[in-house]
């Protein structure tokens, strides 16, 4: 399942549990017959006078999330997993997905229509090498390709003696008849209380690390860095409160906003003030010919930013600097307001959680509640509380083997029952106006076996040894993955999946620049960031266990004996372990005493926000270890 | 210390304790003073009509080890530390250096000729960028860069509106009157029983993976991959049985070398056989040429091979394939007779160390040993075992306070005396006809502190961490780096180098392309490859600490319950640790068997090596931790 190779992958993100269950919620339009699109897809090429063309799930902003009106992947192909790739020629086609979508696209893309082949060990290069015909042109849209994708791409169609070639016009889009319009969901302002730092400031440091690089400007096209840039939010794509616009950073500290007037109402344009102008989104070219004209040396994330830009900016006479998003670092480490907010929705969250564990209680021994039910019901319990503005992901919901699919997603034809004797994972998580939650419990239906025992403590020891650990300031996240896996690698087991990813306030549940993964990174982790701590354990056909909490980067006051500033974790999440799925014999001292502390906070915070009935189950869910 | 943007601190041994002692040991002829060095090559550059040159420390081959005649940097400025770099303009030069070799290079570099700056903080680029003038050129030998070196080089020149310049000619060796004459040590065949495979069947094995790689030839430049390759060895630089040349081996498993034909006895031809043909290195270049003409695919590794190599096979037509030197990897991955060797390689220097640890506890309570005598004397039980060549690197010999400089080498001037209550280490390590071996152990003279246990029972308790840890195939050295170090960050400390380097086969004491370190390292540790295990903890101007074993990676049979195979480590190094600097109540029960297992192996072992008196010293040494 490790990504490494394609962009789809690379997001800090991308191999992480709750990411895989990102699918197109939403029903395509089934209007026209697969063939029926790509018969038209392939006369529009003709048409544009290129032998085919490259199609990739990314939208103009290359985020994780892509409103209906830019699914043209899922539109031509019907494959809607999050990560994928189409390459249409004259007479063949191939739809590329990774370990986790090969049977979804199975079942969901046509095989006399499109070869389906693996995203990573059968990449898409090789395929155009092996395919294209000498002289013919593979075209693709310079607003869905990164200037580092477009290079690769160029390098596959040398190979196979053709060209690459921008195209003008997205051809899907030319033939996407029923397509859906973008989406103009009215953004507003996030307030200062929860967002703990204004707008004007944000802007003035983010100018004067422009000016100290000797910079004019920094382009911005990720959603979420001009949400927390401008502290505004919006409603544009499912699950993250983004609006989808455009922005111009310039180094006197101003901003050019380049956003669908309907989404911007005259309360936002006074939040917003003089020094952020906004025009339409068609005026975004024209502004970076103007820097380019002017001879401006403009920032620009290779990562983030699609190659029309890049392609805009060095035709128009700009002096390009690549470099991280600007407002990536920042953003990541919260400000004081920003962890006040977050250990309120994780109060609220966990008690919410806890509601529903009880309940599951009390209801699941009957062998009759359904994995839909369940998160149904989990739902309307977080939707009880404050601030809350609705789910950050879909419900990972699994009883039984389905715990063991990690980007399972259930449905109506899928779905088990929660039945005795088998395991039930929950992995889930909010929207609140005072921050983002993620949190997954693993329970016992009935009594687990030794086996299930075994391993879900071994997954708690890891997860315990990554929350408890100290580490000197520096360190990176790829340095302390290993910590969550030894307790597994011991027994000959290990998870094949990161350990966790960076979280947003209000913002993406998925966020970077740090990442706790065996894959290198090179951020170090610092005090603000929020990460998760998700270690899990998959036997295929049988049960799936998960463990996660949120926990956050604090400094250590007086720790350092050698001049280097320690950190260590506080975790922000609330929820207990299921008791019935430890087993004390594997735990050592300090981690009994570690679970002993955690439950009790647990119990102190949580207890004055639940019912009695449910006060009376957490009490007795987190007594201590030693305890019968 | 982390050196991570120079060349110079890129081999994944740069880091390393034993590398940082790594000097150029033999005097520099004094007969000009560096500032008449410094005018005569000024008037050199001006005759070949260039403003400055680059002198790195690198010779031809790119390697750790540089020949005295090709010590360019130590003769032109005196500075003889195993990384470094001087760029000389018209009216100024500077040296750049790590911190490891600040004071060294204040001492031996005139500051009234070079500045001395940081190598990594304060780069060469950005000196060049902001010393070099419009217009003028920086002159550079090819044979000493890469080419990623050259790029980033030429960027810098380019800042500075100037150009950067190769020279056909080194202008050092033009002005270097009584420059030594190259090594011309004979090379030996090295017998099959210690390399375990033939010449012939590794030529054949990396020549079938050229054909399947579609590879005509391989340039190699790295002198132990020829060494590894042709089994042959030799005496050209100081510590490591290495023969200066440089080869191409062909997709029809032939060899040409180029090799003084002073170090071939008609002997080792014969042992080399018809397919490998060998000429004089003056014929290298030609031989480039042909490749090119002959539009051969031919495989380079840009972070071994010199930039004027790939100047040579692209200006000439060759195309060129980036990639790693063939021999890396299958030189790491030790075959059985390697390891059979190296097995029994470290029982004769288990012995030796033995010997002197157990003639050290009946001296030093004296007070009147000095670490020059000890490491002497520590020299001579090693030489009297079988198949011993020489040392694998300089002795590190630190009482006390010089303990702590990790890269210490022991002089007349700095040597102190073995006194009651401080600490003594040793790191050492032999060259046997049948294995390469590198220990560390720290020792108590008198009574230690406290603390001194205390430090020393957490670096040993990272030490047995790494050792005895489980993990899946596909895990890297960087993934198990942490395990070494979080017995010491939970007390706020840690050690800023790396935990374990590769080791060779009677070669080099360093190799890759495995590496234990928290730098980011792609390569999987693999079967058969063997590293140290080297933690340590220093604490400036009181005492040093490092425990170091070499263990080398081995298949757990029957231990993967998920289908990943499963790899552990065996221990190879056999001597004790210091019982008195063992704290029992910071380890835990597993800790405890760990080092009262070894130590039973490290007595059952050694004792019938040892003589009486040292078999009596061992068995007390070794018993277990629980008796008195």
């Amino acid at each position: 399942m490790n990504i490494v190779n394609s962009k789809l992958g690379t997001p800090p993100f991308a191999i992480l549990p709750c990411m895989d269950a990102r699918h197109i919620s939403g029903e395509m339009p089934a209007k026209a017959s697969s063939a029926e699109k790509l018969a038209r897809l392939r006369a529009e090429l003709a048409r544009q006078g290129v032998a085919g063309f490259v199609v990739p799930r990314a939208d103009e902003h290359q985020g994780e999330y892509v409103p209906p009106s830019a699914a043209r992947l899922a539109w031509l192909t019907g494959f809607t997993g999050s990560a994928g790739l189409a390459v249409v020629l004259r007479d063949k086609a191939a739809v590329f997905v990774d370990g986790r979508y090969t049977l979804q696209a199975e079942a969901q893309v046509d095989s006399a229509l499109y070869e389906r082949r693996h995203l990573v060990e059968q990449p898409a290069t090789d395929w155009i090498a092996a395919n294209l015909k000498a002289g013919e042109a593979l075209g693709y849209d310079p607003w869905l390709l990164t200037p580092g994708e477009v290079e690769r791409y160029r390098a596959a169609c040398v190979r196979a003696g053709g060209t690459l070639a921008p195209l003008a016009a997205n051809p899907v889009d030319a033939i996407w008849r029923d397509r859906p319009a973008a989406p103009t969901t009215p953004a507003v302002p996030h307030p200062l209380e929860f967002a703990g730092q204004s707008s004007d400031d944000k802007r003035r440091a983010l100018a004067q690390r422009l000016v100290s690089d000797k910079l004019d400007a920094a382009v911005l096209t990720a959603p979420d860095s001009i949400a927390w840039l401008l502290n505004i939010r919006g409603g544009d794509v499912e699950y993250s409160p983004l609006p989808l616009s455009f922005a111009i950073l310039h180094a006197d500290a101003s901003v050019d906003l380049f956003i669908d007037r309907r989404k911007l109402s005259p309360a936002l344009a006074g939040h917003l003030g003089k020094q952020v102008r906004h025009s339409e989104p068609a005026a975004f070219g024209n502004a970076l010919a103007v820097l380019g004209k002017a001879k401006k040396r403009v920032l620009a994330d290779p990562a983030t930013c699609a190659s029309w830009i890049f392609d805009r900016l060095s035709e128009s006479g700009a002096t390009i600097q690549r470099g991280a998003d600007p407002c990536q670092l920042p953003k990541a480490c919260k400000n004081a307001a920003e962890l006040a907010g977050t250990r309120q929705a994780h109060r609220r969250d966990g008690a919410a959680l806890t509601r529903f564990l009880a309940w599951l209680a009390r209801e699941a021994s009957g062998g009759k509640l359904t994995e839909i039910g369940a998160s149904d019901r989990l739902e309307q319990f977080r939707s009880d509380g404050d601030h809350f503005k609705g789910l950050s992901f879909p419900t990972i919901s699994g009883a039984g083997a389905n715990g063991a699919v990690v980007h399972y997603r259930a449905s109506r034809e899928s779905e088990r029952r929660l039945e005795p004797g088998t395991l039930y994972l929950v992995d889930s998580g909010a929207q609140y106006l005072d921050g983002t939650t993620d949190v997954t419990r693993t329970v016992a239906i009935g009594n687990p076996s030794a086996e299930m025992r075994d391993r879900f403590t071994r997954v708690l020891k890891g997860h315990i040894a990554l929350a408890s650990c100290r580490f000197p300031q520096g360190t990176t996240g790829s340095q302390l993955d290993t910590l969550a896996r030894t307790p597994l690698w011991e027994a000959g087991l290990d998870y094949d999946h990161g350990t966790g990813h960076g979280v947003g306030s209000y913002l993406g549940v998925h966020e970077g620049p740090q990442r706790i993964s065996k894959t290198p990174n090179a951020q170090p982790l610092l005090p603000g960031m929020i990460v998760s701590d998700e270690p899990g354990y998959y036997k295929t056909g049988e049960y799936g266990i998960r463990i996660e909490n949120l926990i956050v980067v604090t400094p250590v006051h007086g720790a350092n004996t050698n001049g280097k500033p320690m950190l260590d974790f506080e975790t922000l999440t609330l929820a207990p372990y299921d008791r019935t799925l430890i087993e004390p014999a594997l735990l050592d001292a300090n981690e009994a005493a570690w679970i002993d502390a955690y439950h009790a906070r647990v119990r102190t915070k949580l207890t004055p926000l639940v019912d009695k009935e449910t006060a009376a189950w957490l009490a007795a869910a987190t007594r201590k270890l030693s305890s019968a």
